[in-house]
């Protein structure tokens, strides 16, 4: 299906039903991803303001056969919301779609639009005494609708689940301009297929979300942090068994950090406070909140006793305030810009199944070692076996001293993930930077069906051009 | 697309692939639902013993355009296993596909085929220290392949969700015999579009899934029950907040009973213990699984005591044993069954935005009064929303004493339910009864692409003919 570029006469057919407003200038912004590797290219943006305007620019660019790059905060890593060649496309920013349309603290529901920003939600949460539960990095500027499209992870995923577990029910725009009225707050509905979890995580590529109904909890009565030096990742994953047996749902993040993250952070980040005197090889940062009648703190005392006891762990550091349990969280939050500081060579978003994880390191480690000078940082959400598994110069070395090595990097990562029966793209999507990897490793069939799916919902190509299937 | 029934010759071309010991006679017990409502008819019942097996039987019958039924335990109450008339289908069987292929307990993960029963299922991880937590009543015939297909819910979803929220991955076949391997043990994994919650809840409409692996969970380190006699719904839901409020999590089970249901349990099982002198006129199941260092008898109590304070409880017991625990339970279990005995006019298995409950049952009293002289038994789920709204006949006359009630009873309960924005098949599915509900109740958009979705995966329709969708 071939693909027309936006015109200026295109533009103009839509002005009777989309407000000057929401026609929007096409700053660089739009045109930009966080990491800098591509440089995307818009013919024209259009901010709508409600699900009918949306229908209302699909439905013409569907007839006119123009592609349609949906974009919410821009902080995806993949290049799902970058179009970098093709028929100059027309960008659709959810950004005029802010509504916290309504919040049912006592259904623990919240329905947003697309466009709000996750810290907004998050905020809406609080002032009703709940919490919505899934936050990443870039909370103050990703939005909800891209949340959705890639149904992102982050830290609290072990106990509250990805956005998918976190969403009761969706309104969308199909690319033909049929609304999709499934904003239900139900907790159960079996009622026909799930259109909802396939519109979740489809990167835009099957239709754009405008709203959707999200599961809120309530706030734990306690809340504490901890740091624990392991001796390797197999002791880190029996202490989280031994968390979870301790406390249960009450384990609300499990992060392993590497000593090399922790060596960035003194190199790049000096101000930061050293948690122990010397950078141990192995860390967690286990974050737990409780029921009423448990102190946070004395759970987490007994958990490291018990964890002493049976060796899986050397030294630990127990926030007793606040203030404290913030400075823990800085430590495993700065990493990643520990990381940019230094440049790496190739980075990997990658998950595996919790009991392969000891062999992947070290295997991982061997053919690293085996394919040139290289400083590795392994860290992330264990507790939901994601790592992201960073390869970066040696120390005094740069990332350009390393020409071509990022593809043969990734490739023998990718490869050992496989091997392993983990995923080459854990919680950020495929994008258009991970397309052929899906071709290279992900089940023929699968890819078959996301085709058959992509006609059946998209038969002119138009949603998200390029991303998640080549186009 | 027409189907053709299933003919002796048509069989024999299978005994080249297939074992003999796979052609099952074609019992009664393959014919029938639990409910009696009405009669199958097959032309041979195949039990394969591999998903291979099975990819060769659904590749023959596509070619032939034979109708294929996927039966699983036999329990669903929506007929989604019968099909009472048009060309004779096969009967395609998973009893012989029974194992537990792996458990991980360090995962949190055990991998079972479709055709192990739940009841095994929950066994294979009690072994291990572990708990597969969706149950419910039919767990000692139903078997997993069917609940993945119905997305089955039961007593545990407010903790732990529906079956759908319990499976990581599932091995699947398509209707022309392709084999989707997407039996991923991985908790994080956005390569694409979820085809595993497509098929999940697809009532074997789209493929047959053959083998999943299922999520388990630390067993609660203490557990406790009580039964709490409460004013109202209204009362009931405050109850349910303010128990999340003090155990987060910990509530396993929150269940709504009238005393209606306790009257009927009086008159047709009175060999069960009341569990207060009078019957209330509502009253709930608490079920808490709380971490080490609660006392979860001691919770519950300090439960029923800040209910007090706030006018929403009046009386209550705590069980004091396991024994204790299981005879509150046998209440709230033996409530269908004396259903069952009585008799009912029409059963609705309908969910509801949590706050809007109160007002629902209210109204739905009104109108039931207006309609006839009918006892109402609403019991169920409340902490999902999911209500058994079951009608039955004025004491001492008979269902059959109301001809025609049935329809223009269900037609009143369902457009109550459609009016509030509820569901008219919380956990049940749509099977063949509810396929007219859904072109009456859903969204016509999600009516159209369930069809386009239908057709991308079972173009020649022989998919479980008649459920979900019109054949």
């Amino acid at each position: 299906m071939t693909l027309t570029p936006v015109t200026p006469a295109f533009l103009d057919t839509l002005r009777t039903d989309i407000p000057e407003r929401c026609f929007r200038p096409i700053e660089p912004r739009y045109l930009e991803e966080p990491r800098g590797h591509w440089q995307g290219q818009a013919g024209a943006v259009i901010a709508p303001e409600s699900a009918d305007q949306v229908a209302v620019v699909l439905r013409a660019a569907n007839a006119a056969r123009i592609g349609v790059i949906p974009y919410g905060g821009g902080t995806g890593l993949v290049g799902g919301q970058i179009m970098t060649d093709g028929p100059a496309p027309l960008l659709l920013s959810l950004e005029r779609m802010t509504a916290i349309r309504a919040v049912y603290p006592e259904e623990n529901v919240l329905v947003a639009e697309a466009g709000a920003i996750l810290q907004d939600v998050h905020s809406a949460a609080e002032a009703v005494d709940r919490l919505f539960p899934m936050t990443i990095a870039a909370k103050g500027s990703a939005r909800i609708g891209g949340c959705l499209s890639t149904n992102a992870g982050g830290v609290n995923v072990l106990r509250y689940g990805n956005t998918r577990e976190l969403t009761l029910g969706i309104e969308a725009v199909l690319p033909d301009g049929r609304i999709l009225n499934g904003l239900t707050r139900l907790r159960k509905d079996n009622t026909g297929y799930d259109l909802r979890d396939l519109l979740i995580g489809a990167e835009g590529s099957l239709g754009v979300i405008t709203a959707a109904a999200l599961k809120l909890a309530p706030r734990p009565a306690g809340e504490g942090t901890a740091l624990m030096v392991v001796e390797s990742p197999a002791a880190a994953l029996s202490l989280l068994s031994l968390a979870r047996d301790h406390m249960g749902e009450g384990v609300s993040a499990f992060e392993l950090m590497h000593g090399t993250g922790l060596d960035f952070l003194a190199e790049k980040l000096p101000q930061l406070r050293r948690p122990f005197p010397e950078n141990p090889h192995w860390m967690v940062l286990i974050d737990v909140g409780l029921a009423r009648g448990l102190d946070p703190a004395e759970a987490l005392e007994t958990l490291f006793a018990a964890g002493l006891e049976e060796g899986l762990v050397s030294d630990g550091l127990i926030a007793q305030s606040e203030q404290q349990r913030h400075e823990f969280w800085e430590v495993r939050e700065q990493i990643p810009e520990a990381n940019r500081l230094i440049g790496s060579i190739s980075s990997h978003d990658i998950s595996l199944p919790l009991s392969a994880i000891p062999d992947f390191i070290e295997r991982g480690d061997a053919i690293l070692q085996g394919m040139g000078d290289f400083r590795l940082n392994c860290f992330g959400h264990l507790g939901d076996g994601n790592l992201h598994y960073n390869v970066f110069p040696a120390k005094g070395r740069h990332k350009t001293d390393y020409p071509g090595a990022r593809d043969t990097v990734q490739r023998a990562v990718h490869d050992l993930v496989h091997e392993f029966g983990g995923s080459f793209s854990a919680e950020h999507g495929l994008g258009r930077l991970k397309v052929e990897d899906l071709e290279r490793y992900g089940d023929p069939v699968k890819l078959q069906m996301m085709r058959a799916i992509k006609t059946a919902f998209d038969p002119n190509g138009i949603m998200n051009p390029g991303a998640v299937l080549r186009a």
